[in-house]
């Protein structure tokens, strides 16, 4: 069994691309909630979506979240009401928050609702939410001002300085039921390549987390989300900058040195890999740049063969 | 000024036809909100949105219910995901509950997003929900079971025998900003052609709202919902014979009578009129199908004609 520690888009790619090569019910994704909102009154998990939406197929990979074929009558409407349409959410997508919604309201878990989700919409894969509980990703900008997430990363797209992040509810969440067991029991634990800080940061927040990955440090294999010191999309290279970190994958294995053995970064940052192994990390040189799903699987590939023991190919039964 | 105490379908097409007649300063709506309910999180106000809709110009008035125009991208994709599609929200229409559930959430009271939206969409009259507080039509059925109203209205059809009806919350509820002054300060009071149970029920049972209309009972039209002991739509008929009444114009006569000097009822029911004016009621006798908006208006001349004073032919200004 593998298990993927997941942000949103990076994360997904990577998925996709294991998904050729482990079956789905020995692919484990941990997700990233800290993005998740309450707007319009629905329970939105943006990172879970794309996760779910990019494995089953439906994610609009040009726009890198939301569906594909995605309509827009919901929005329009709203627009005309004077409604906040800052966060814009697609007709198809909205199934996806009403159906949480709703069920969030009978009693349903999260996690219950991720795995009905990803059943019904065919991602070949499980998917955990790394909490049952509210945990949020906020931002303390540069003026003084905190923000939730969303209106940093979409509101505000992320263009504004950062001088610390913080993730509200992290202390008292427990790990969503089957995370610490999949942390525990995975042949090869992976740290997708994520926004360290926004995407993976409120995974390692969750009280547990971080002491079961460094149990496990030599089979944890992250993958670096920086190529030549710049994030492949949004701000990650900025905020490791801002908060006192260097925007390259020497700082990114730094961050995660407690907790991964091995980093797989792209070949560009060959320079780096002097630091990472000064870090006591292990370096793997590979094309990171995931443009499509034949280089996604091919870094699939290296990820399952890049720690101190490669994980057999998996029986494609 | 003119109020209307209004249900859904039938109190709309009054008040569109008395819209022809009364600028929309002067014509003042309180809505039922007893069937209101929230679904997948959101705040649907169903009675509210139909006379938002019709009086805009908006409403799907074959269907009786909903926009024109509608798309069902959002139900569709629900279906698939097996979520709950026993209430049908189409597209545009999601878009006013989204709207509405966003500006509570925000600490907006009901009649502040009511009327937004009634200005937004460009309905010309003043529409205030009966309470800001919740009120929730509950039936019983034959069979012992407590349903909410959706659930017996839309779920079960209302093809189920109701043995009893009660307004959950009513005794708490107060009248919404508005309502008490707008039945003393009328000129005419208009009772809709709405279930009196189910619809104008849980508007009389508003603490206030009684005693506020029988202080103007001279003043006070209502419009039988009946046509020969059958309702235009719904069941009111049934349900009034269910409930220990008659089906037919005299005993809503009746159950008015406290409140109401005056009755309109068709004329299919002239031999009810001795009824009516046994119960102390006058009776005036009018077409009351409102087929389309030529018949609508001229109910809503008759109405505002039928008290024992007529309301001036206002100042089309």
């Amino acid at each position: 069994m593998i298990c993927v520690l997941a942000g949103g888009v990076g994360a997904a790619r990577l998925l996709r691309g294991l998904a050729q090569l482990v079956p789905p019910s020995e692919l484990v994704a941990i997700g990233n909630t800290g993005d998740d909102l309450v707007l319009h009154g629905l329970h939105v998990s943006p990172d879970l979506d794309t996760v779910t939406y990019t494995l089953a197929g439906l994610a609009d990979e040009a726009q890198g979240w939301g569906r594909r074929e995605e309509r827009w009558t919901v929005m329009e409407e709203l627009e005309r009401l004077g409604g906040q349409t800052w966060f814009r959410l697609g007709d198809r997508d909205l199934a996806t928050h009403l159906y949480r919604t709703q069920r969030l309201a009978e009693g349903a878990t999260l996690t219950e609702v991720t795995a009905e989700l990803v059943a019904r919409l065919g991602a070949p894969l499980r998917l955990l939410p790394m909490s049952d509980d509210p945990v949020r990703t906020r931002l303390t900008l540069a003026d003084g001002r905190e923000v939730a997430f969303q209106e940093y990363f979409v509101a505000l797209r992320h263009q504004v300085p950062v001088r610390a992040v913080r993730y509200l509810g992290a202390e008292a969440a427990q790990p969503a039921p089957g995370v610490l067991r999949a942390i525990a029991e995975a042949e090869r634990i992976v740290v997708a390549p994520s926004n360290p800080i926004l995407s993976i940061g409120p995974v390692l927040a969750v009280p547990g987390v971080r002491p079961a990955l460094a149990a496990r440090r030599d089979d944890v294999v992250a993958v670096s989300p920086l190529i030549g010191g710049r994030a492949v999309k949004g701000p990650a290279d900025r905020l490791l900058a801002e908060l006192g970190h260097d925007a390259s994958s020497a700082a990114v294995a730094r961050f995660y040195a407690e907790l991964a053995g091995t980093l797989v970064l792209d070949h560009q940052d060959r320079d780096d890999v002097a630091s990472v192994q000064a870090a006591g990390v292990r370096a793997v040189l590979a094309p990171t740049l995931m443009s499509d799903l034949a280089r996604a699987t091919e870094l699939a590939r290296v990820v399952l063969a890049a720690g101190p023991a490669s994980v057999p190919a998996p029986d494609p039964a």
